[in-house]
């Protein structure tokens, strides 16, 4: 009961909030725009320099290991697989894959989401499975689709055979005496993807330059706002804090071939309410990261915003709304920092 | 005759040429280190600045085109392999593997040689299948267990459904018509591997630093020289430049567990003379490129050091030996140019 009520109150406050929103955004005027400003700055709010975890502070010795490790291959029981094989940076760290190949040529349950703001989000991955980046790394090195080595030990005595990394660790975990472990491996790549913060325009709009934006990117962001997109893509990565059912008004396999149905955050609580629910993804950066969906049945992004509008909202967008929201969606193309797009050279085994 | 004519020519010139370095070369002296230089000088000679083809000249347009063309997993027939995948540059453009995995899992006939120095080289791979990096790159795309292409159309058709491509190629390829081809996708990947020279202390030594080796380091130059190594590790990239049985003195599947036998070039040439040859592969960056030989059998250089000396010399190099190849070998660990260091970001589909 209590449950509901909130939710209740919930609506009351979002209703009450665009009502606020609708009488003060008049379009098209100056002074439009500065609403329109200050509308986006109460949705979205400012990115954060890097995405930091109390019980994971950043340092550049960590960051500089996390690189490494990132694009070690050694580590899995194929030699083919590292965190750049499903997360290539030069892709927007996606890998272009509806589900991710891994060890093997075992297929991931899933589409592989950008690791770049990945880290500011309520969990890692599509079904809460992965507390952060530190437990996704962690689970990863002996995910059997991914990874696939049989134990974090065997992981540990990869890593102590190439000589280097002995240095490299000492360095990232000063004091420990033990350092290289696979808890330490997940801290290292933690610590760099916490680094993976991809501002746009929209964040110079959002500090306050309005012409970061043109006419039509505003319209996209008016139209993003008023559609109801918001009502999940919310915060500074527009998504990612919240778990949502996908398909609220139909189910998204009428629109999608998706075989079989995967059931979502139901296969983690096995709480019948949680089926078919899914983490909300975040839209930093989707223009860059086809195909769409957890089980990347779409490979563009109209699509895609049609389907959701359809599924979600109850709304069946036209194209000139479709194409609108995909104009802002543009937007959210951000810079990855310098330091993240060096290949950083790896140790040799002697 | 006239070809054995000029082997045994051949013969007579590196034969007096040893008697006059015997004689001019006397040990642990000043003008010792300086006999050392002018003969490493004669027998190694400068790296170039770059690898230059008359066929494909190199432009700035070509190489930024081709380094991203390196990464580019969407032309191979499972979305999983690029250029990068085999030859990963943060690994010295070696996977680490004995055989690399290409598509669906498929395995490579033979160990991936590094990319770094290849195109200065008298063919690309092993057996003289593949005339240059140009050839190279035009063959892996359609390659059964690299990329997997059902044919270089089929390539094009990929190319041009990624958006970005349509300008980059125009660029690179200027007054072209219809650019986007697999001629000009191997002439651009050329063209930035053309790029990838790695100068290392040695190239210090050899412009006449004598303090950038060490006395150990001279010490090791002298013994790869002393016992024969530069018969076949010889020129500025200390081999690659001409074909050798892999086992002269004795068979190498005495030493290695290799199976099946490769017979080496004669798979191209069907000529019985032609059989267990192999290009004789480069000594640039060997203590970073494990495992060794064509099959990829030998994980640790000083085994493979030895069994070099076993089979091509009939040599039984006892342990200081060895060790002071290596500590020569490592000296030619080089710098991978800056811009190589740097991850291209790859053009959307859309």
């Amino acid at each position: 009961m209590r449950k509901i009520e909130r939710r209740e109150r919930g609506i009351l406050i979002i209703s009450v909030g665009f009502l606020f929103l609708f009488f003060s955004s008049p379009l098209f005027t100056d002074s439009g725009d500065e609403a329109l400003l200050k509308q986006a700055k109460s949705i979205f709010g400012p990115l954060p320099q890097v995405m930091r975890s109390e019980k994971n502070p950043i340092t550049p010795e960590k960051v500089q290991l996390g690189k490494i490790l990132y694009y070690e291959t050694r580590i899995s029981v194929d030699g083919t697989v590292s965190c750049a094989r499903c997360h290539p940076i030069g892709l927007y760290a996606a890998d272009g894959l509806k589900k991710s190949i891994g060890n093997n040529c075992k297929v991931n349950p899933r589409n592989a989401p950008t690791i770049l703001n990945a880290a500011g989000q309520i969990s890692a991955h599509w079904i809460g499975n992965r507390t952060d980046v530190e437990d996704q790394a962690r689970q990863s090195v002996i995910g059997p689709p991914s990874f696939g080595m049989p134990s974090h030990e065997a992981v540990e005595i990869k890593l102590k055979e190439i000589k280097g990394y002995g240095e490299l660790f000492k360095k990232a975990f000063p004091g420990e005496t033990d350092p290289i472990t696979v808890d330490n491996l997940a801290k290292a790549i933690g610590a760099f993807e916490r680094t993976l913060v991809t501002p746009s325009r929209f964040d110079s709009f959002l500090k306050g330059d309005i012409a970061a934006l043109n006419e039509k990117e505003k319209k996209g962001l008016k139209t993003y706002i008023e559609a109801g997109c918001i009502m999940c893509h919310f915060g500074p990565y527009l998504g990612g804090q919240t778990y949502q059912k996908f398909g609220i008004v139909e189910p998204y396999s009428k629109y999608t071939k998706s075989d079989p149905i995967d059931e979502g955050r139901y296969v983690v609580t096995k709480n019948e309410a949680d089926k078919y629910v899914f983490k909300v993804p975040i839209h930093r950066n989707v223009a860059k990261t086809a195909p769409y969906f957890h089980d990347g049945s779409i490979d563009k992004l109209e699509d895609a915003v049609w389907i959701m509008g359809k599924i979600q909202l109850g709304k069946d967008l036209d194209k000139t709304q479709v194409e609108e929201v995909i104009t802002f969606l543009k937007c959210l193309t951000g810079k990855i920092p310098d330091d993240a797009l060096k290949v950083p050279l790896l140790p040799s085994m002697d």
